[in-house]
């Protein structure tokens, strides 16, 4: 039970961790310093994971990794439409 | 099994993408834009994953924490020494 709250409290993390630098982002309007290399291998690992989760029916699992999937996407796209803007 | 090969795959992916990163970072010697508040909190929730890994004596779970965790302290570390230099 506790290392269910244990991987609970680790999902918000890894999850909500995309959330600063999406506000970071936003507010610098600037993004040149992220790997977008990094952000691709992200995105197939993530929906990688998701799809596992769908399998295995764990909501942790496809919450945790349907919502960064979202916010990865969403910082690859800020930095290419930063980039093109200037 | 084919599951595991994907589970593999994924871990792979997320782990390693971190790789891209650094060697950007040390290339540009600037690594500004990202959020170290990101990356505080993934160094959080790495580590709970790890600690899970551990319980469950899962090694795959191990490995890729442990590994992504190490990425995530060098990246925030060259982070402040660029900034530092400067």
């Amino acid at each position: 039970m506790e290392w269910k709250v244990i991987g609970i409290i680790a999902a918000i993390c890894t999850t909500s961790g995309f959330i600063p630098q999406i506000i970071r982002g936003i507010r610098t309007k600037r993004l040149d310093d992220i790997s977008p290399v990094m952000y691709i291998l992200l995105i197939v690992g993530l929906s990688l994971w998701l799809s596992y989760g769908i399998h295995i029916k764990d909501m942790i699992i496809i919450v945790a990794n349907a919502a960064a999937l979202a916010f990865s996407l969403f910082i690859i796209f800020l930095r290419f439409k930063y980039m093109k803007q200037r």
